[in-house]
């Protein structure tokens, strides 16, 4: 039974549900900050011997003196953490998975905005224009093959909708098992040449994996030039999983159907993007629909990990080695300057 | 077994799916002319005992002398049809259902369009503007509740589909019967009262059915005064289920959420009309994605009133009285010259 006796509180929850968790814990036991707060959290730290959060989590964290167990409440950690978090003593979990019903939806209705040409609806709607060209050779997805890499939360919650949609879907992951729901069949962790070989059959790509040093740029110029004419790509993972350079050369092309991006390899996409330019892209601002139920969600994964831990066994959500991202591709300066001064003219 | 002698086929089906129908009838006895060929139709109609067409049916398809069956390759007759066609001694049949997969996924795609608000997106990526606001207070359909009207092949397949996307699902509809696939639950044919009371509890409204004087203004302004404030319309059947007006008002009110819209009263929509300035409104020019198998699928429509027919049995298609749409509402002259005007200013 492990009982943490200074836990660190710092999530945008629901009163009610932040209530429950506090219960469990022990109301004195519990410091609340705003996941805004960056003093408050930094004075916490120097005592707290486990912390759950959706701020951070920066280098105090990794350099609290008394933390053995760290919550963080977004669905991955890549960027935002310093790789010294995971492969230590420290206990990492996150909140992967609590949105997957409504990102396996965004996925979907990223797809159909692109296939469906929703961004020519929406220019035929500002000309006052009732007409079917922009829309020919439109067709739906009943039918048409899904490869879909990852096959957590997301992905399924993805398959099982793509599925009733009338199409096959095919999952790609890293570990052997039975298909999780949605999926007719699981490919377990192909290298290159056989990413390949699924690519070819694939009407539509989505990406709903981790970014790890694994997966940075798992989707290249190699995999887009396996791809057959008029594919779709679907990603809501995170923007480098995919080679970004190499995606704006296939869709240059003209050989890719298009993309329905909701992440980018730097967030806010800046004004220079090639991306911004065409038509068959749909780019949504890293925006995942909210769930009614979504801090439940959270504090239910929360009280999972609580069960492990106060078990003694491991914890089944623990971060690993494996899960860290090393990897980073500076900004360029030119960028951050156009899209800062377009932001303000914007804003006149 | 009825042989027929003389059969008009225009439909613009593809070669292979026209050849085996024309082997089923006999090569002798059809006699094929393009579907825009006015003057080859109107010939082929003196002699005809069966027509299979996807243009007309215009008066000349009453007045044939000969005519025992007439199938139109279209899901309804409505505005198209002369009354008089139906309720007689005329067989009449139509492939209603044949799109039905691609129709029951348009309409998701249409309301994804509204809640998951595509033309934002369309209008930052215009913007280059990578912002969240437009997307603001944006719910996922997860749990939320559609009342769809028609239970056929379109409303069944959207059914399936809302349900996949965790969404529970009511029927309305005019037979009883067991809940096709999709639905949770089926409500007979409600009268105005108990109408309202269905829609008490809708999120979302699925317009699936026939065009008939029983379905004109269906959707009125009470149905839009029974709906909980922000929900949504959508309507893949024909404009005048709904009352134009009172959808516009609906609008103006701010207490619907939005609208897809597929259909409108007058097509093309006129550049007058105020559906064109609702952000929240999604319209699309009367175009469903074409299935791979269209055409197949139209020609297993046909055999299957065939096979009816060769064995003397009811034909289970046949149109009835009930199926006539005798009402009409005059385009106004303004919106029509305007229009045409407002397209020629396009063009340039």
């Amino acid at each position: 039974m492990t009982t943490f006796e200074r836990v660190l509180l710092a999530v945008d929850w629901g009163d009610d549900v932040i209530g429950r968790l506090v219960d469990r814990l022990g109301a004195d036991r519990v410091t609340r900050c705003d996941p805004a707060d960056d003093a408050s959290i930094g004075r916490a730290l120097r005592v707290a011997d486990a912390a759950i959060t959706s701020a951070g989590p920066d280098a105090r964290f990794v350099a609290a003196p008394s933390l053995r167990w760290l919550h963080v409440d977004h669905a991955g950690i890549d960027r935002f953490a310093p790789v010294e978090l995971v492969g230590g003593d420290l206990v990492v979990t996150t909140s992967a998975g609590r949105s997957g019903p409504a990102l396996g939806e965004h996925a979907l209705a990223l797809l159909l905005a692109v296939t469906h040409r929703h961004g020519a609806l929406e220019r035929s709607r500002q000309r006052r224009a009732w007409t079917t060209w922009p829309l020919h050779g439109r067709a739906p997805l009943v039918g048409r093959r899904a490869v879909v890499f990852g096959c957590g939360n997301t992905g399924s919650a993805f398959a099982t909708r793509a599925a009733a949609m009338g199409m096959s879907v095919v999952g790609v992951r890293r570990t052997p098992g039975e298909p999780p729901p949605g999926f007719d069949d699981v490919v377990v962790a192909p290298g290159p040449a056989e990413r390949r070989a699924v690519l070819a059959d694939a009407d539509v790509v989505v990406l709903a994996v981790p970014l790890t040093d694994d997966t940075h740029h798992l989707v290249g110029s190699a995999e887009f030039a396996a791809l057959p004419d008029g594919a779709v790509v679907v990603n809501v993972a995170r923007g480098a999983v995919i080679d970004e350079s190499a995606l704006v050369a296939a869709l240059r092309s003209g050989r890719l159907g298009g993309a329905g991006l909701d992440v980018v390899t730097h967030e806010p996409l800046g004004v220079t993007s090639a991306l911004w330019r065409f038509r068959n892209v749909v780019i949504s601002p890293h925006a995942t629909p909210r769930l009614a139920d979504r801090d439940a969600r959270s504090l239910e994964i929360v009280e999972s990990v609580l069960d492990d831990l106060d078990a003694g066994r491991p914890v089944r959500r623990r971060l690993t080695a494996a899960d860290a991202y090393t990897k980073s591709e500076p900004r360029p300066t030119l960028d951050r300057l156009a899209t800062s001064a377009w932001l303000r003219l914007q804003r006149r």
